[in-house]
């Protein structure tokens, strides 16, 4: 099952709520674009390549619904649904990225009917997913090479099957390297406030059969200051050109702390995350949300904090790129300078 | 009231129950030395000065309630509450040096008699008590001449009323700056896994009147890059001569991300938490408590994590020195270099 998929029977995009991981495994069917945005701001599915493929469908459902009669008006209603998916998140631009390449298929003089059109945006979508899935998978070999027999690496949020379509992006670095037979284990930031590693991770690495600990977020430093640690990997939501890069809030302290202590500090991206038109990570927009996620803790069925109280919820930082030991992409690892090879990388993979 | 307290009425030791704030506050009477260690290790009582004074009130029990004839059996009865009081919690020296404190007293050529020795360690207890609070006081004295006006801060774990036996270490100066008319607001650490940030420092701040915000401990370094932080406090539990300090886990992370943005870090602790004895952090003992609190979180009464997950709990971890600023103590604020200026102010005390 995949994490984000169309149902062709129903017409309809299908997806794993990952709000109720890991109590409850169930699959919510969405019927338009609105309802896809809805989803996306909710967090139902997360992680930047599931927010693009998922953002690529609802372009698909808004298509398939749509009664235009002419290609101009289903432009129109397309335009409509892109602007209200990009607006869902701000911080990923897998989702804005996503949404582009939907939109240019759209634009092409080749869709010159209606019904041509339709097809064309929910095959695209289609094929965005299956790529995916290959992406993380190319990611994955390259990034497995670097894990070796005995690694207790650190990982950051959930970057697992979870977060992408399927195969997962950091955690799919880590989960090749255990198929491959690499006794490889795993301290997993619980990853305040939405918890996504003591819950999604966490749940993964059971499935997977890797060994883990879950660790609060801020115990990271001891562990890497200990010398237990040999190796940190995270995701990434929006890498700017000097290879700056906006991930799930923590991040930044991570890899701060990974580097004080001379731990290799991999990023785990496909490059529709790098945003070369972006000069540096200061220009990322970044998301704060609800207080909420940070003040409805409870434990043994108790509220935590007190009334009235107020709570600052910034959901990504920014890690500078003098933190990253090296980007893992599907197109190989790349080495610092990451304000030149990041472009050399793109620009190589452009002319193939 | 006090956060522990001895009830001369009744003989006994009076704790704020820690455990069940901010929902609750409910005061427990303790009537043995071994409920008095119980309830230290169970983290009734927590923060290292509170903790100091509730074991010299233990050892005030073991005497009061003794039924020894002699002197020798009384002191015996001593030594076997200190070594029993001493071992449930590792890390804090506070609790070592109050325990030895009173124990000095025991010794004391001057203890001939039983009555006399029971009343010597009340009195010392007492005494104890009654000067940390001065102590605090000293600390918020020249600790908040550093605050200035508009300044926002960001604090970790408790440091306040609830960690000593009144007035707090670090809130104590952000307190005191507050009374003198200054405008301070708190970014305050969740502190997971037990949350005294987000439970306990919240509430104190209530009741104060300061403005605050609860966030998430791994998104203090977002704030900090984004010059959103004018100085980061917070207190220890056991600074090594070099100054290198032991305090509550994620205080290094902290620290770190403070130095990184050159933010000041102040580290506020009383003398009685300065370990001449050891050179350097690498040899304070490091306390690993259950699993379970980092695995027993709740959201909207739904357990987080998975069945069968496991957790490392690390309760303490070691910041170097080289990333504070200064130390905030009863005899002034100490600047580096740490290893000589720490031994200077104590050599100079000392003589005093």
């Amino acid at each position: 099952m995949r994490t984000v998929a169309w149902n062709t029977q129903n017409q309809c995009v299908e997806l794993i709520d990952q709000r109720l991981l890991p109590g409850e495994f169930k699959v919510i069917s969405l019927e338009t674009a609105p309802q896809v945005a809805g989803a996306i701001r909710e967090m139902v599915v997360r992680g930047a390549p599931a927010i693009g493929a998922t953002a690529a469908f609802g372009l698909a459902l808004a298509a398939q619904r749509s009664d235009a009669r002419d290609v101009t008006q289903l432009r129109r209603e397309l335009n409509v649904a892109a602007e209200l998916l990009v607006q869902a998140r701000p911080t990923a631009v897998n989702l804005r990225w996503a949404i582009q390449r939907v939109l240019s298929q759209v634009d092409s003089p080749a869709a010159m009917d209606v019904e041509t059109l339709r097809e064309a945006v929910l095959e695209t979508a289609q094929q965005m997913a299956d790529e995916d899935v290959q992406i993380n998978q190319r990611m994955a070999q390259h990034g497995a090479a670097l894990i070796q027999d005995g690694d207790t690496v650190i990982h950051h949020c959930n970057t697992g099957a979870l977060a992408t379509v399927d195969w997962g992006t950091a955690l799919g670095v880590i989960r090749l390297a255990h198929e491959q037979g690499k006794r490889v284990q795993v301290l997993v930031d619980e990853t305040r406030p939405r918890l996504q590693g003591a819950r999604l991770t966490a749940w993964e690495l059971e499935q997977y059969g890797i060994p883990y600990h879950i660790i609060s977020d801020n115990a990271a430093g001891y562990f890497l200051r200990s010398g237990q640690v040999n190796k940190v990997f995270f995701g990434g939501d929006r890498m700017a050109a000097n290879g700056d890069v906006a991930n799930k809030i923590g991040t930044y302290m991570l890899a701060l702390a990974a580097h004080d202590n001379q731990v290799p500090a991999y990023c785990v991206v496909p490059t529709s995350t790098i945003d070369l038109s972006l000069a540096h990570g200061g220009l990322i927009p970044i998301e704060e949300r609800e207080a909420d996620e940070v003040l409805n803790l409870q434990v043994n069925g108790v509220a935590v904090t007190p009334q009235g109280a107020r709570a600052r919820n910034p959901a990504f930082d920014v890690t500078p790129h003098r933190l990253l030991t090296a980007v893992i992409t599907e197109l190989g690892v790349i080495y610092p300078p990451l304000e030149v090879h990041l472009r050399q990388a793109l620009n190589r993979a452009t002319q193939e």
